[in-house]
């Protein structure tokens, strides 16, 4: 008998695509967590952990993987089961540190419940792109400059739990990714004051170093090019191998309709 | 004879402290460059340089201070003087790197020709706090360890030549400082979604790791605490020393206003 899938899906594109690829797989949602996902989709809530577990390991369900992005809902201590009681303080301590702490708590309890937990790109390899041109124009030499300073400026923030996303232009850094998103960081460049800029600028996307790309993984999509066009962009230059490539088609059409480009690098 | 003192000013309240403090000093506006010093003001053109330079000696200017904000306006390389011609490869290279590779040279070009260039805060020493309170209730326990957490951040990006601020709440960052500067930056994070946040905060803010303290030393002042407490902000932290608290008064009131506190750490 294969290993069964389970998909633990938040909002976006990326919980689709798995689903369309593995349509055995069983689709976990979650009580206040926005999703796109088709029915049929089994309803849980974060309170209750040690019900999600069981009902997993009913289901047959060895393997696991976490897509799409979940806001973190307020927990209600009040509903919150045995296991989840019991995980309160480790819980406490990890919401205390970046998106990662809590996101690195999630794969260890499933993994200490005996789950395989896998990156969205172990399922779905295509979701990846080795180095090069993915689409539109060849990046202009400032381009590749530009680039190469917005991947010194991440790596100088890995340790730090943040940024996976930055813009600079004309070696002048307009953005730097906080916890609002990569579409927040472009509105946020896109309302920069002309006479603050010299030259077009670039996207520069990366996982942090080190980072468990089973989690969080970085992902761009045709919004993410349509957003960095309305900041005035050249282009997005992505890690090779290690940033998602989602809806590829639309992504590729969104790149000639904007004529940006989109290239991956070993970052 | 006094050494007589020149302020090259930019707009803001930094530039009409110091010319209250200093009257006989020389008051030099620029072309294009917005700036708020009651007359008599002298003005001058960024492309004439070498003219700029001939006006200081000949009326006895031995000490320059630079002050006020100055957006880089463009430069008409038509109107450029024979200095500035000569100038042009030194500027260039300058203008490809981050705002204090250019303020350094501006710095330089002032010394090699015999000028000293001296700080705001060794101008008039009242702008710079020492260590603790300056006002608004005492900092909770969370913003002390948000404000250590801030100051990480801005030290990992030092070397970089970016960040001068960033906001941190329980643990999270909310938005680090780029070129568009303090204010804008605060917007962006009065703008996060309230779901993402999970505390009010700190604005921390700090020059970056050996900056020359004369060009661009970070500054706060009453706008400042009016737009951290439209970021639901708990209160602000600056480096003891090395920001300029502009409008003290203004700024106390701001505070009372808002009941942020305001406190002054070695960072």
């Amino acid at each position: 008998m294969a290993r069964r899938l389970a998909i633990l899906a938040g909002a976006g594109a990326l919980p689709v695509a798995l689903a369309k690829a593995q349509p055995e797989a069983l689709r976990i949602v979650f009580d206040g967590v926005a999703h796109d996902l088709p029915a049929p989709v089994e309803p849980h809530r974060f309170e209750a952990l040690g019900g999600l577990f069981e009902a997993l390991e009913r289901a047959g369900v060895a393997d696991v993987v976490l897509a799409g992005s979940m806001s973190r809902p307020p927990l209600d201590p009040e509903r919150f089961d045995p296991l989840m009681r019991d995980l309160a303080p480790r819980l406490l301590a990890a919401m205390q540190g970046g998106d990662d702490a809590l996101l690195r708590l999630v794969i260890s309890l499933f993994e200490e419940r005996g789950f395989k937990v896998l990156g969205a790109h172990e399922v779905l390899p295509d979701l990846v792109c080795g180095g090069g041109l993915i689409g539109g124009p060849t990046p202009s030499a400032q381009a590749e400059t530009d680039a190469s300073r917005g991947a010194d400026i991440l790596l100088a923030l890995s340790p730090l739990d943040i940024g996976q996303a930055c813009v600079v232009a004309a070696g002048l850094c307009l953005g730097i990714e906080t916890l609002q998103g990569t579409d927040a960081l472009l509105r946020f460049v896109a309302d920069t004051p002309a006479a603050l800029r010299r030259g077009r600028g670039v996207l520069v996307k990366a996982p942090k170093r080190g980072q468990d790309l089973r989690i969080d993984m970085p992902a761009i999509g045709p919004e993410t090019v349509h957003g960095a066009a309305r900041a005035g962009l050249e282009g997005i230059v992505i890690a090779a191998g290690r940033v998602l490539v989602l809806e590829r088609a639309a992504t590729l059409a969104a790149l000639r309709d904007t004529g940006l480009f989109l290239q991956a690098k070993v970052l």
